[in-house]
């Protein structure tokens, strides 16, 4: 039986594997050599990444693909995407295209506050506390000038520190809500920073100070994105039906959560896979889109769907802080290579380009649920999973294809029929 | 100027990499070499990882470590986490560790049910649809079963269908609601095969489906971890103090949106790296989560505190809708790896451990930020990225990490310190 370990995180790559694989993987004889080999041959670039985080054993690959053809504002672009999902890639190829002779995508960022907070509790009367804060407003500014310099410099900065009464919520709770525009960088360490400067200077007048920390709350750090065209060009024969499914569809993510969920969730496949892919954090994205989602008391679509004197425009408007200086963004080579396929853009032109991918996405998906059906789709490179994995050669690959046309795929359907090929 | 580009899919992945390089990676020479630093050295491998999705031009690493010393229903994990968040590992191997010896972590599966829905319009009266369903349902049961063989042989399969009447949301509008118990796997593929034949189904008598979809809200799989422990064993000096904060902690997220969205995404930080380690959908496992922390109407914490007669008790309660086996599970080698060293577990065991991750995480998160906040621990972390990408040696590296303890730490702040070395 495995015991407790002390001191794990000083041992070196090598150690730290030879205790799993001692104590948690006795039964795969291979799982050394398995993970040393997803390490990279060049020992710098490894150490690289495995620098990034703790107790590094090696490299989960992500997928990287692109999809070309997208036009965003007149522009062409190919959008790098980090996904392990079969259809996604595919799914925002086939819609870049198609929408590429029709005017293309529009965007628009209506919007880049970001938010920090610093949480405190405080027993005293409430309008003491406002004058304290009147007065101790500047102190608070003028604290955080060390760090909001190069920000500053930038056209960043702190844009309003605001006292807010949470009383009735919670006994003695009060926080300081901090708006911030951080330009190009999504800000995490630079709000926190200054909130934490914030809180020091509280605690000083013994101020007893809960927490200090960004929201990843950003209701107004806002993009849309769309697409519009004649109805009779969504399709080649009858494009009033296609379009009336489609808002179908959209309307019914508004009234049935269960569905919404969904329905975004094929949103985020687009957005979290050029998240990922430059170097963003995917989870911070998610946790506020959800909840932007949800911002009205029902959990909603994030696109949106009309149908006006015989023009269908389908669009998006989702909350995104993003960055393309800092965090991974310059240090992971594959992130650096995704900006610079991107045009090298500014946060405010990623969040575009974002608002995009989720756009098609949704539209790639709605397509082929109100079509179709995804099983067609997601059946096939399904199938040439399960091939890869009973190891089948290309010949068997074709046999099994052709045999299994039309028919839902399972892994013991293509066991069964591989088995035959072979037999 | 670039110009569209056709049948991309069908070109080779040099191919591919050739078009894209000429196209929008003219300034970078070396784009063609830094992708192919990041291909795998064994072909067969390389081409594993390129099937899983379309136009893989590359591996994006996402770093793989491993948190030990989890102890879980008196067991003893080490846990493997896929993610780019430099402090996760970490913070999860500390929190494993200071919980190993105080009972560890308790879990429980609440309830495994899924969710899938047709969604489709009838314009007739209600009760005709109703008297028609009853006679159709034992029809679409038969027409499933023979995608349902195989999961009814591992004791899952369909659990109810239900008709349920829209129209108050929405003109015209109806749902089969069906319940699945999917096992071991995460079911998308099954739940989806057998909504499409459903639909099909009533398609033959010229209903109008809209589409036919698993949901990723899952309120009813549904998992459940804890840890407790004396109030005083929680901090060397002041553990009522300790509990106190913590308490208020959660208590602010559950009345502040802005701070429970970040808090959630804290969770999620843990649930996502074993989610993607293990070889599973971490998008709709998200959807699923943040849906459920707004199914109040106010979007909440995931996690609970409670303090009686001196015990000190942190939980959490979380939809997960998971798989071992099927998709990725088996076919990605790392993923197959991290649930041998989870010493292969059911989904109820992955959800649990799963689950376990998320507290932990949380636990983190809010003992760093009621104590000595975030910043401390991501400055170090940020660090060492910095001078990484600054490629500073060994030496250099520690002259820069005395000179800025204590201090923000900033790109242009360590750049500055490190060239006064250089100088």
């Amino acid at each position: 039986m495995a015991e407790l370990v002390s001191g794990f995180s000083k041992l070196t790559k090598e150690e730290k594997i030879e205790w799993i694989a001692f104590n948690f993987l006795k039964e795969n004889t291979n799982a050394r050599e398995i993970l040393s080999l997803y390490w990279n041959s060049d020992e710098q670039l490894q150490q690289l990444h495995d620098d990034f985080i703790e107790n590094t054993i090696s490299n989960y690959y992500m997928p990287f693909g692109v999809a070309p053809n997208f036009v965003i504002n007149g522009r062409l672009y190919t959008i790098p995407m980090a996904i392990e999902e079969s259809s996604v890639v595919a799914a925002a190829s086939l819609v870049a295209k198609f929408w590429s002779d029709k005017g293309g995508f529009k965007t628009e960022v209506i919007n880049t506050v970001k938010v920090g907070q610093v949480h405190f509790m405080y027993e005293g009367n409430t309008s003491d506390l406002q004058s304290y804060f009147k007065f101790k407003k500047e102190d608070l500014i003028a604290a955080t000038q060390d760090i909001t310099k190069n920000m500053r410099k930038r056209g960043g900065g702190i844009l309003n520190i605001e006292l807010r009464d949470k009383t009735d919520d919670l006994e003695n709770y009060y926080q300081l809500h901090v708006t911030f525009e951080t330009k190009d960088s999504m800000g995490a360490n630079f709000i926190n920073s200054c909130l934490e400067v914030m809180a020091e200077e509280f605690k000083k007048d013994d101020i007893q100070i809960v927490m200090s920390i960004l929201s990843n709350y950003v209701p107004n750090c806002l993009v849309k994105a769309s697409v519009s065209c004649e109805v009779e060009k969504l399709h080649p024969t009858d494009g009033a039906l296609f379009a009336k499914k489609m808002k179908q569809a959209v309307e019914i993510a508004n009234v049935e959560p269960h569905r919404a969920v969904t329905h975004n969730k094929g949103v985020m496949n687009g957005i979290d896979a050029v998240v990922i892919a430059t170097g963003n954090d995917f989870r911070a994205v998610e946790a506020g889109v959800h909840a932007y989602a949800a911002k009205s008391g029902t959990y909603k679509s994030l696109t949106s769907c009309k149908i006006e004197d015989g023009v269908f425009t389908f669009s998006i408007e989702i909350p995104l802080a993003l960055g393309t200086v800092g965090g991974l963004t310059s240090t992971h080579p594959l992130s650096k290579l995704s900006l610079e396929m991107l045009h090298n853009p500014s946060a405010k032109e990623l969040m575009q380009i974002v608002a995009v991918a989720g756009l098609a996405q949704n539209y790639a998906a709605l397509r082929a649920l109100t079509t179709t059906g995804i099983q067609e789709g997601h059946m096939k490179m399904h199938l040439v999973n399960i091939l890869n994995q009973l190891e089948a050669s290309a010949e068997e690959k074709e046999k099994v294809t052709v045999a299994l046309k039309g028919q839902i795929v399972s892994y013991s359907g293509v066991a069964e029929v591989l088995e035959k090929i072979r037999a």
